[in-house]
């Protein structure tokens, strides 16, 4: 019987996801539960190994059809290793996650990588990438993160820091803070964080005469980036313009990549990508007039194929690498 | 005997170069003459080939001893052809380089490349590259330009139009037209061009009180961006705000590039680059507020080992690449 199979966990800063993956890429099954930051790192790994165990019980799965273990971090990874260097939402740091599923899983391989890169990946195993080379990723959710892939491979920069788009700074006079300490970062701008604050804003300064806040008092929805979308899509003025000015930010941010990187497209993932078409207008007007040649201009800014579970997707494409061509 | 040489052609603007270049980056024998744009690019390579057989004959190197044919190019090139897509400066539009060449030394190896993306594999070869696998090169001179070498090889992009910092739109609101059409390029900014052209207003604003016209005046210097140098080094106000204000949207360019590339280093070199002390704090202390993680802060900015004939240089490593392991 073929190794058919990858484990598969996607550890974000609040939720973490474990499953199985098929050699295209589908989710056979998948468990998802609060990632626990009051834990250590060795500690939520036991869970998810639990979590393992479960999943290949349910879905009647052998160790031996298991292709090997992928895993998906937001924060520095050094993927040769297989350690998660620091994850700044949990305080974790130089977590030896190889060595951790190395010892339950002696036999399997074994592969870590930053989460945005692992997205990367996994579209280039089982979505756009593989009829492209040479492109970008960009996660567009609570936070903003990159990833490049030149000539199919990942490019992980001198200390495996490339693709840190979220951090280009956008504001260099009044810009806000971001959680990385410096101000005016694109994270700060255009994240969906960035977003919900700048709704909040609006509602707190215009109060009752504020049609957002009716619209969503009427919807009964709580304040976040996808209401605030929502409210976009039915014509709120307010919302539209929140879009906008995020998108004027994201258009420059990825001017910039395209005139540094030349790719092929650029790929688009994330909770707030799910809103893309309020972006996209925009994002494309300021590429026109800000980036150099003719093909440059007319780049594919494109939705991940990969859907809600790139992230899942992309830490089995980690092992999965080995036996698909990508 | 061994194929010990290359023969190197680096076509500029104004002026081209021709000339051998030995295994170690060393320039035997060189020969300089203006670039007659009015002349069609086949005539211009024809001219070129003319000074190859002097040089050769000159430092007595037989056909045997020639390792290949290295041209470097400003614009647009397909290296995988040899083709110059385009040279905005002389009009010239796919230039078969490497099947002119081809037709005379039909057994060399001939390579074509993009002035500033051979400047970076000359840097690989012959230069700081040597000891570095991941990094930037930025040239400074008339115009600004990239490149980047990932695991030791150079980036292309999709249509090899990779590196293109110097159409970093770095003034949104009030941008200087640049010859690219678009408006606030980095190179409108922050390049020889732009550095004269500051010179040239706050003279004409300033007249008979502007120290610095004084200044260039008693030197008897024409304006360009060495004599405002030159001008800042021997203290003079309105020169060091010149190079500052350059260093300021440098700075800026390079965070991005460093945020998105995590490159090992950022190499200098074109004219400017030799007054890079001048630029060399201010782009310091805009890249330590404006990249995240520790060792992009601290990432070596180092002036170009190639020396002034980079261009030539990096020409010839473009053949040397095959007798060597760059």
């Amino acid at each position: 019987m073929g190794k058919d199979f990858a484990l598969a966990i996607d550890i974000g800063g609040t939720k973490t996801i474990v499953g199985l993956v098929d050699q295209n890429g589908k989710i056979l099954i998948q468990k998802k539960f609060p990632t626990n930051t009051d834990l250590t790192g060795e500690e939520h790994l036991s869970i998810c190994h639990q979590f393992f165990v479960k999943c290949l019980s349910i879905a009647s799965i052998s160790r031996e059809e298991v292709a090997g273990i992928g895993v998906s971090v937001p924060g520095t990874v050094n993927p040769e290793k297989g350690i998660l260097l620091q994850a700044p939402y949990a305080g974790w740091k130089n977590l030896e996650v190889k060595s951790f599923f190395k010892q339950i899983w002696p036999e399997k391989p074994v592969q870590v990588e930053n989460d945005v890169n692992a997205c990367a990946i996994g579209e280039k195993c089982f979505g756009i990438g593989k009829e492209i080379s040479h492109y970008a990723w960009v996660t567009i959710s609570t936070g903003i993160g990159g990833a490049l892939i030149n000539n199919d491979r990942l490019v992980h920069g001198q200390q495996f820091l490339a693709g840190e788009i979220g951090h280009f700074i956008v504001e260099w006079e009044k810009g806000l803070q971001c959680g990385c300490g410096n101000f005016g970062c694109l994270e700060a701008h255009a994240s969906g964080t960035a977003i919900t604050r700048m709704a909040r804003k609006i509602i707190q300064d215009a109060g009752d005469s504020s049609e957002l806040n009716r619209y969503l008092l009427e919807q009964e929805w709580a304040l976040n980036a996808e209401s605030v979308a929502e409210a976009a899509y039915h014509g709120v003025e307010e919302a539209i313009e929140i879009y906008e000015k995020a998108a004027v930010y994201l258009g420059r941010v990825f001017s910039y990549m395209i005139n540094l990187f030349n790719p092929g497209a650029i790929v688009v993932g994330g909770g707030v990508s799910r809103s893309f078409s309020l972006l996209e207008p925009t994002i494309h007007s300021i590429i026109q007039k800000s980036v150099i040649g003719e093909s440059n201009k007319s780049v594919p800014i494109l939705k991940t194929e990969l859907g809600y579970e790139a992230g899942l997707i992309g830490a089995a494409s980690l092992v999965m690498r080995g036996t698909k061509t990508c």
